[in-house]
């Protein structure tokens, strides 16, 4: 199930990403990339900072797959993109909890401190969406409007605390999950949001 | 023969990246850095998901000689680089056939699956251009007009075609080559390119 | 002492990042990465590029800690910025410095050619804002203005002279540190830059 869920939140990623380049009126060899680097950026760039390489997509081809799919699904479906919003907008909260978690339990078998365990979670859920607006020329949207990474932090810190009870491996994972998708629901229903720091009056 | 149009490659997309710099007015130091980065971000993108480090260029300084003279030529003549177009455009399309080569053959000494390998080439070929354009703040231009990456896909598919035919090693790496080069003449001569895909009416 | 100054170095980097990104109005957890990337990425990019993994900040909480405190007196600071100027840029100036010095150390033990050893000084210490530059959606300062990069070559081509001379390492490291330091002090205090080079009338 884990890894079903895996694989729409994959999908998910890649569509936010192929809607992004479509905006953006690049070819379709552009939204392909824009597609794909959604996809496996943050869990790429997680495995290159911890040095398991060749990196994950690499070596299990299914990622690939689900990406030439959700592209494909996308172009022909652009048209009717706004219909699509709460499906999409679901998947993607799914790919959040779950992404956050590839991340966290990556940090761990690795060995690494709990802090950087945080850090790796929130990286694989949030930099395939941070290199997407990087490549299409934007201030990455996390950084400004979306409570977004604070969810995967607070997921990573659930985590951690439920972890010291010492649960039941697949509890654990079950209740990280849903308490992200969770909060972020909330954070979009209620509009919760960080407010810009300023410095200059 | 092969290392030369390497080097050939090389100066060609250092000299990109340092006229797309000066366009921009950089200081020299920028200038060098964006010819550095256009001339070897390709490959080292690439040797960093696999997992070859130092990346290649750390190893052989044969590419830091040809960046610094292909950087020094830039300056020098960066008046008359409207006559040294055409010149320039054949150089860069041999890069562009070298480099997809490289990327494949790296690939297999990996021991990547055929779909990889081919994503292993375009990115030695194409990711150079994309970090250019990324620190000269613009959208890449690869995703937008040119039909360059797909290019690059192409002669992976014909080099695995190829392959499956048992041909020599040498015949196979120079009709896959021959071939990058000759669509991507006719691609600008005929004016091909990917239409925007937009998803708004 | 190496150690304070690399933490120094570290905190005005993350400080100059917090700034950079409060001055763009981002939101807490936006500024919080972008003084992170600011402080860590050059060293991160580094250990990348080399093979060293996972990386610096990963096995090393020192540096996590010391960010963290550095994002919140920036946020707490954030009117007070002006008076502290000074103070910043000097700070930032000895992080340039050690940050140099860490990086040329990094590449001689790895045994590399002494050419890479000054590149991977040089990114160790430029990269961070190169990459906070590239977050913000801008072209690195570093390309267009300062004197700053081209400081970290000079201090590296100081260092494997004096090296020749078979110095005592403390003295090395002192020597070369205390140069690059001054330089830019001087750089700055006498308005040196590098001309923009154009290539059209």
């Amino acid at each position: 199930m884990f890894s079903l869920l895996d694989i729409i939140g994959t999908m998910a990623f890649a569509m936010s990403g192929a809607l992004t380049a479509m905006n953006k009126r690049l070819d379709p060899f552009g939204v392909f990339i824009i597609a794909f680097v959604t996809a496996v950026g943050g869990g790429t760039v997680r495995d290159v900072l911890i040095g398991r390489t060749p990196v994950g997509w690499m070596l299990d081809l299914k990622y690939v797959y689900v990406i030439i799919l959700g592209f494909i699904l996308s172009v022909i479906f652009r048209k009717k993109f706004d219909k699509l919003r709460t499906s999409l907008f679901l998947f993607d909260t799914i790919g959040l909890g779950v992404f956050t978690l590839i991340g966290l339990e990556r940090g761990i078998i690795t060995g690494l401190h709990p802090i950087i365990c945080i850090a790796l979670g929130t990286m694989t859920a949030c930099f395939g969406g941070v290199t997407r607006d990087i490549l299409c020329n934007e201030i990455p949207v996390i950084f400004r409007r979306e409570i977004y990474a604070t969810i995967c932090i607070l997921g990573g810190i659930v985590f951690f605390a439920l972890k010291k009870l010492n649960l039941n491996d697949d509890i654990l994972y079950l209740v990280t999950c849903v308490v992200i998708i969770l909060v972020r629901l909330m954070a979009v229903k209620y509009k919760w949001y960080l407010p810009a720091l300023e410095h200059k009056r």
